[in-house]
């Protein structure tokens, strides 16, 4: 590495109220590989200023628009070397294009896009542009996940037999969206959100999960989608049953109604020999399950993790990481992926990074669920 | 009451090797109201007298027959009070019935019969007897359920909107049955078990807990059975969605090939404004979850609870009571109930103790489940 | 064995209100070995002949005296085996004094007896009368206390380092003993309870788990004891450094003070190459920690424990067993020393089940806590 | 603010190979307040240059000398604003008197120096320099111990009567310095760390944590220290007792040889009528208890906590915040204090920041707990 510069981010979107811009921003920057400069926060001028002062970047550098702010950018020396989209669902596929035609690359809050037609749209344009492509499914970012899926892939629990994955939340437990809380106003309203409320809000979190996990392809779900929450646009409660690509069964879970939980994200993964379950509030702890021999506890950063769990801790054993250091892994690899691509390389995405074949199979499932809820039955994927 | 003597039980079934047999002695004689005095612990004679000595019980009380138990001891001064039925399901049925065509009250392991068609002919015997008759879903005895159904019955959690109810063990992971374990090869062998497997023997427990704790109905379900253990002849993993008489809906899973987990028991219950989490391996513990104040945790005995379960604490807080104390208490209220019948009490049976009622749902249940597996659909209830 | 009856009981105390009494009763009757027949349970017969009732044993077995009961139970044919007393601590010494004087084997609660004095005058009794005497340190029931223990002396852990033990309540965090109730006013009353409260007590347990599961003998200590609640008599809040007999060193701990906490006691242990960690409120699990693999939790029945941990298993891992559980563990071993005793075996009590060793050592802890307060320092044991 | 630039950060010490460099450039950044610009990373220059590539800043400004590095930056017109010091501790006194010398304020790692006479002498020099100057004591940034702190300081649980800190580590538990890891040496080398070995390095961590979530003084302290390790030259395992100002007393303990455990830190404060407890491997979670109504647990966001919980929270309930983002909350109001001082506050440190005055009380409670060793006995503070 002759230069150690640091990577240049723009973002689109987290103008003022947003809750996932400074998220991104802190993660990004985390690993110190790469810091915000430039922005299209908001689509009002004055509030995008607002933000870049909050972010204290230079105020020249906050766009009211993402087209000129990747126009603008081009012409600098020091202009961006990628964007990070965290706007609402329905601006993921215009903006991402727009990068992308502009030879910009893309990191992406997920879901991928707001339907699936749009997600294999989306998919064209990134396999024609041939730039690096990613998405921010947090929750693939944790030490303790990547060591969950080295087991699977290694068969340490014999062949699969049983799954059960879940994201359960209680905020939506009542019907803020009429209170004007950003939000939730957004997340239920289908023109900017997409056809999935919490099954695309959080339930494509726990079925990029699974498979990120488990190794295998969800093949088929028959799911049922139910708006609790009276006169609520989207579903915000839902349950499925899935089949798995080896032939092994379960259940997915997400809800935004279960009162009283936070964000309770848990995998279970049965195996012939053993199981593994995992949860998002205690991170850094993998339970594994044996058949035969003493229940046991996996902490991250220990000595006797696999090599992608070593390769994403920051702290010895016992000092907690948490959202923003898996939200940072992404970035980190993202970070290392660019300047390998920088320098010729044509691939240069790791498998534990996803990208747009994830993003793809999230959009699918969103609208596989909901057939297969409007079926009543199970639909293939 | 004049005179404080204990109740006579006589046991059948319950001979070398059984696992259940032992338990229902301990239970029917924690709390100090009965005595096991007779058995017909085995349908062989010497089987059945090395039961009496194991049991410490006359020799002479020890048959080798339940109708002759039942003969000889009505002929005694100091004969049985009531019978404990403990076989296997196949067995349910003509024991009760016999016990209750000679008068005797009953007390059954369950599920109540082997199939829902014997259930209603159990029932109707039940009724035309006037006589007792309870069933021990342990799971009911415990003080945390009975705090956690007196919280939905008095609505603290609001409507109940969502519920999810688990029962997951793993040690039918492998053909044991074909090894001679003897607790596996009735359970999986329809021709004493019956038509469910896995569904029968936890399932059934599974709902009960439910439709106790939520004071709810099932309406519908929606089950997929699979027999994951090749050649096994019944279901060995279940999951299941189901509705709720109030419009609630959710989830019941099963599982005995769910590797690594011993006898984890959970439910959960969403209502409008919170919810509350308990878990069998941590039994004197209730969590109740809240959409907007800190999550509670109710321990059992503490001087803050409902009176249903303050009933049945016989410790202080912090000295664990467990599966034998939770059983017990389904035989203390059935010997409260006998004496109570004694005394012409016309209907004993304590809302909070499952009868043939409960006993019927149940078998109702694994009907239903086996209906809508076939169907690959929704059965009404 | 040829005859398979039950021993027979005597109580002396556990009288209307008692909490112990009952749970003695439970306890020596749960694994169907034992049944109480006689007590002596209070000093007033009408209030001797309620307890009676409440037990459900012949009325003419209830006496007012324990001389009494004694004198009146030898010259039955079905007359009492032992006796165990339930008493508070200042009638242990005369209670038990009398039974072996007259030929009956003792299952006492503990302490020993109110005073170290007395202690060794209890030891001669015993060891002259040559009769089985044993204490319900009820925590050395416990399976997962038995696995903790077998760990230790199999050296699993390397050396042992370093301990600590805690045992806290918090029920007598206000002079409830001035209101009325009857268990906090015989234990913050020294002409009952002896010089010790909670280091009597609680804190003998604690001493007496820590000794059991170490293996190791507590050689030196440097006690604090606090009268936390103005005018109590006696200690209610006491810290204690220990060093053991191998030279590791550490801490014991005992408070009912402790508002909030209900019975945490909780012994880690730490070696060279790792630690075991168990607490009384999660009894079934112990968690044995290493210094470079996973962490582990054994559970209570699981195949791969020790001999000592899977004899005193009696349901699959994952039925809880609890107090009442271990409690008759103790008296499950009382009675086969008696009856080995009976049949000539002259040393029936495994090593095991806490004898007068154990009663002698807890009231030198009393003692030297109580001497090494007053020298504001370290004593030697 | 008219200006909305970034402070500037000078870094000492953090060269490579060094945990904690890293883990205070993350935090120092992680809001979005500060950015690491120039170290003296090394005494070596090559060295130095190697770490600023690392964090990729400007090579030209690598120093390899503390004092060139501030001589430097003054006369930049981009200069840093602070250092932070994060260099073995014998190093404390001599960088924060240099740079409090040169007008320089000071973000400094604990222990504050290597003694207690050094801590004395910092003292006056950061009154004399009228600079800001805070400690990282990492957990005082973490939201539920800001939360527990203000539960303390409301009264909440009555009058403290009991308080029971812990900080154990089992990471020294063989002699890894003989091995040549760098963590390891330096802690057990007197010359470098100070008299204090666990005591300084951690157990200055628990007495903080002690003094600032209960609010009140240690004011006499008997404490043993043992150095289990053969051949190493400083504690390694301390135990004591601790009187506090209102007269409460309890425990604190540190270890470095407790093999199993990872950073277990825990804190119990029992007041007259409830408790609370908080362990930082479980950070978001603060567990509250109450003598007669349930126990509580209080998540870090929820809206139901106080004001100085929730001014550090930046995520929702249920996305753990970690050890970073606790170390980031220092460095935050660090910042804040920068400006408001840069605009002539005189006194901008906040209370909740740890400063000189906590540095004092650390080194003093080291140099007490030697002394109380050493005596075998009580000591005042």
């Amino acid at each position: 590495m002759t230069e150690a510069r640091k990577l240049r981010m723009g973002m689109v979107g987290g103008g003022p109220g947003a809750f996932i811009g400074p998220v991104h921003r802190i993660a990004a920057e985390l690993d110190g590989k790469i810091e915000l400069v430039a922005g299209a926060f908001s689509q009002s001028p004055e509030r995008s200023r607002r933000s870049a002062d909050m972010y204290r970047i230079d105020p020249a550098r906050a766009y009211a628009d993402y087209r000129q702010m990747i126009e603008a950018e081009r012409k600098r020396d020091d202009g961006i070397d990628f964007i990070a989209i965290v706007t609402p669902n329905h601006l993921h596929l215009p903006v991402a294009s727009a990068a992308l035609d502009a030879g910009v690359p893309v990191m992406s809050d997920k879901p991928a896009t707001a339907t699936y037609d749009e997600a294999l749209q989306l998919e064209a344009a990134v396999a024609k542009s041939g730039l690096p492509y990613a998405l921010t499914h947090t929750y693939a970012g944790y030490a303790m996940v990547r060591e969950a899926r080295a087991i699977c892939a290694e068969g340490k629990l014999g062949a699969i037999r049983k799954v059960a994955v879940e994201y359960l939340q209680g905020w939506l437990s009542r019907p803020i969206e009429e209170t004007g809380q950003k939000q939730a106003q957004w997340r239920t309203d289908p023109a900017r959100s997409g056809p999935g409320g919490a099954i695309g809000d959080i339930g494509t979190h726990a079925f990029h999960l699974l498979e990120y996990v488990s190794g295998l392809k969800v093949t088929a779900i028959n799911a049922t989608l139910r708006t609790v929450v009276p006169a609520r646009k989207l579903d915000d409660d839902c349950n499925a049953f899935v089949r798995m690509s080896n032939g092994a069964a379960g259940t997915l879970a997400c809800s935004q109604i279960a009162a009283g939980e936070m964000n309770e994200i848990r995998i279970r993964i049965y195996g012939e020999s053993g199981s593994l379950d995992w949860r998002q509030q205690d991170p850094n702890r993998l339970v594994v399950k044996w058949l035969d021999r003493p229940e046991e506890a996996y902490h991250a950063a220990a000595s006797y993790l696999g090599r992608d769990a070593l390769a994403v801790a920051r702290t010895p054993s016992g000092h907690p990481e948490g959202y923003f250091e898996a939200f940072a892994v992404l970035y980190r690899e993202f970070a290392d992926a660019l300047e390998a691509w920088k320098q010729g390389s044509a691939n240069p995405l790791p498998p534990t990074l996803p990208g747009i074949a994830a993003g793809v199979r999230g959009m699918r499932f969103i609208e596989r669920a909901i057939a297969s809820n409007a079926k009543e039955g199970w639909v293939d994927f």
